[in-house]
């Protein structure tokens, strides 16, 4: 579905939605994470670990995307956040998707609002959704070798979370061989190894999500003090 | 990338290729299995541990499709089979992908056709590749709820392949619930769990492959006694 002769005009046409988002989340105030992985890295997961603890400090938002079933709204829901799921037939989100559930489900502004994506780490890549933050959730089971058959979604990632590490002394998998295969194809990206089942690295994460948000508020208040 | 609009064409184009791959697979006496699966489910593994025993018996080929490397393909070579690697932007392989990799690559039919589709367990579910056999890869790491969240693959696949269940004891999932999520949604399917790792199980997916094989052939003699 990525031949380019009928991809352009979808992939223009969202390009210009997504920017019309991130002006809408800008002027609200809204942090948005996109997060992408394949099927069962731990997206959801990953979340119910992540909302309690900034639940405490920040009012957080999820729109949850998925091909069917509305299993993960029902789980993010008893972290506190509101949750809105998508169900699509697309193999990703796409920015119209994302403001007509933004649009839906937030009569009030989140101030971290969580997009999680179609489990798949080829289509989701390709499609802007206005979001400030574009994070990659892998699994380390998965192999060393991924970031570099599937460049394009960690290439432009700005965050990538490596989940199960405690799964690692069971597979063939170096979880240095994996940072640095992440090195080759994002090199700015920031790398957070976790476990998800045993909380093994979710502070440094959680910590990195809180440093967004207070840079977002900073930057609001300079803004407003020029006037703006 | 399923917005019907431009998708709907694209789908009947890719299905009379297919109808004509699967006629010249007939014709030339080639079985063709459609392996799919979600990234790092372990395809290049499966057939690195199945292509050893098989090639012993039958002449193998593999279409290896991938968005960037030839790394699968080198693999895949090393058990002696004839290996094509196809480089591809596209989230799926389709049907004309497939014929010519098959022209370019097979001067002498082989009786056993391996095509690894991209990893992705949504868009591939899509273009039939005029295959004989869909089997779907899946890592019991990935979940117990997945196949009922990503239907249409497994709902499409005649074969289901579980891998990694000597990860189970490190995971919450259960083999009993994935294999009964796997039955709720392609009831039909015959459903193999193994390791790639320690060999577990891969006697009983062989058998199959070799059934289909043995099926095709007595399917080809009976037609040829007929005067065909």
């Amino acid at each position: 579905m990525q031949r380019i002769e009928v991809a352009t005009p979808v992939l223009k046409k969202n390009d210009e939605l997504a920017l019309e988002n991130r002006a809408l989340f800008a002027a609200r105030g809204v942090v948005a994470v996109n997060l992408m992985s394949a099927p069962g890295a731990g997206k959801t997961t990953l979340l119910e670990k992540t909302l309690p603890t900034l639940q405490l400090r920040f009012r957080c938002g999820v729109i949850e995307g998925d091909l069917q079933t509305d299993l993960d709204a029902e789980r993010v829901r008893k972290t506190g956040a509101v949750a809105h799921q998508i169900n699509t037939n697309a193999c990703h989100l796409d920015a119209r998707m994302v403001r007509e559930a933004y649009d839906a489900a937030f009569a009030q502004a989140p101030e971290l609002l969580f997009i999680e994506n179609i489990g798949n780490l080829v289509c989701p890549a390709a499609y802007d959704l206005g979001e400030q933050w574009r994070v990659t959730l892998f699994s380390v089971a998965e192999g060393a070798d991924k970031p570099r058959k599937y460049p394009k979604m960690f290439h432009n990632s700005h965050a990538v979370v490596l989940n199960k590490i405690d799964l690692l002394p069971y597979t063939d998998v170096r979880l240095e061989e994996l940072i640095e295969s992440v090195g080759a194809v994002s090199p700015e990206a920031a790398v957070f190894p976790v476990s998800c089942r045993t909380g093994d690295g979710l502070g440094a994460w959680i910590e990195w999500l809180e440093q967004q948000i207070a840079r977002s508020r900073q930057t609001r208040a300079s803004a407003s003090a020029e006037g703006h």
